[in-house]
């Protein structure tokens, strides 16, 4: 996608768009990792079919990936990408910048519109190198900065000393993201106070994803109130025996404010 | 691989057994990304065919998953198995549970043996699932302790404050591979002295990997002193004019002590 100027539309803008226009601020997690490769597809299908609709964006694993193949992969994408939704690829990216830049460059042929990364790696020979390939082609990077596991408080919420300063880590991630200009950062949406505390650090720059939402939609509305921008929902629609009432449920709740 | 009672020989095991054989501490990093996937393959192999006597292991970039494909990767895997090594797929894990278990199985599908992992993903909801699952199957584990760029140091290097305590966070890394029973830890060879430091926790029962050899071989023999167990030597090897003899120059150097 490009603008009248030739300019690649920035990711965030994208998303803003489809978010916009289909009056949603969910975006499917969609993992079908199942049996075989070609009923992985089918019912992938079938479950976009019936949500696109209600959707801003759909998030796929890296497992999905592994599992579909190359072929099927970009079937997927394009199908999303003909609905003028974008799709972000849950990388966790975390590793040295050659090696960041190839996988980036892996998943940008498969039609990946943003990548997930660990903000953990470091700038220097570690993400910068990304964040700069990514925002030349239009792509996004999305920071993690507090994930939804119990585990999670093991690394995302640690104090570090910097000099004479005590900071949680999940503040210094959150800290990075609007200096290194993330198109987005993660906070679970089961932990709202972190999803306030993020917000005042990120402001209008860095919008919020938040996974963690129950079938229930019971953290949507907390999270919401607290800052969070997008939702990823997964088993909450995919599991449902109606996917698409639920996901135009869960979308309806993320635009009441 | 099954010992005769029937219990999957464990992955530190296997590794040992085939450095002991090739008489090697060097793991050939085969990282093939350019041009069209059926142009990597060939180089793939001719590499292989040349390296092999001289490896204790080949580790395999997720990016070089990608670009291969699920069938290519498997010729890949079938290839150095037959010559009774192990495959590393480079993939520093780091998501919630059930994630790092799909990701994880559709690895061993593809043939690896073992998988790096980002031990600041957490113990809980985190990597415990995928520990478990990889030891049952006798799949191995390889957690990071302080990579080689220069940015590692703003996440490896920080200092962590816990109760009264203050420590580094790649001591604290080098304290969960040992508590979680790792199968390797990965140090980079730029820095003996953390080398050092993780090997004095690390003992005999969690083996050090460390990447960032240079083509003249001289952080591998600091390195060597310090307590690397396995070298993951890839350019200095594979963009090499000689890559069978510079292999077997850097084995001869791995055993020297």
């Amino acid at each position: 996608m490009k603008e009248p100027g030739g300019r690649a539309v920035p990711f965030k803008e994208k998303i803003a768009r489809a978010s916009r226009e289909n009056s949603s601020r969910i975006i499917l997690a969609l993992d079908t990792n199942q049996g075989p490769p070609h009923g992985s597809l089918r019912r992938a299908r079938k479950l976009l079919d019936k949500t696109l609709p209600s959707l801003c964006g759909v998030k796929i694993g890296r497992q999905t990936v592994l599992n579909l193949g190359t072929n099927r992969t970009i079937q997927i994408t394009r199908l999303v990408h003909r609905t003028g939704l974008p799709c972000i690829v849950d990388d966790k990216l975390n590793d040295i910048g050659p090696t960041n830049n190839a996988i980036a460059d892996a998943y940008f042929r498969l039609g990946m519109d943003a990548l997930t990364a660990n903000p953990f790696a470091g700038w220097k020979g570690g993400l910068q190198p990304v964040f700069n390939k990514a925002h030349h082609e239009g792509k996004g990077i999305i920071l993690l900065v507090y994930m939804s596991h119990p585990g999670a408080s093991e690394g995302y919420g640690q104090t570090v000393t910097e000099g004479r300063l005590k900071k949680p880590q999940y503040v210094l991630f959150a800290e990075k993201a609007v200096k290194w200009k993330a198109d987005g950062a993660v906070v679970g949406a089961t932990r709202p106070q972190v999803v306030r505390e993020a917000k005042r650090i990120l402001g209008k720059s860095v919008p919020i994803y938040s996974p963690g939402v129950g079938a229930q939609g019971g953290e949507l509305a907390a999270a919401l109130e607290a800052g969070t921008d997008y939702f990823i929902i997964g088993r909450s629609i995919t599991e449902s025996t109606a996917p698409s009432s639920k996901a135009e449920m869960f979308a309806d709740l993320s635009m009441n404010h």
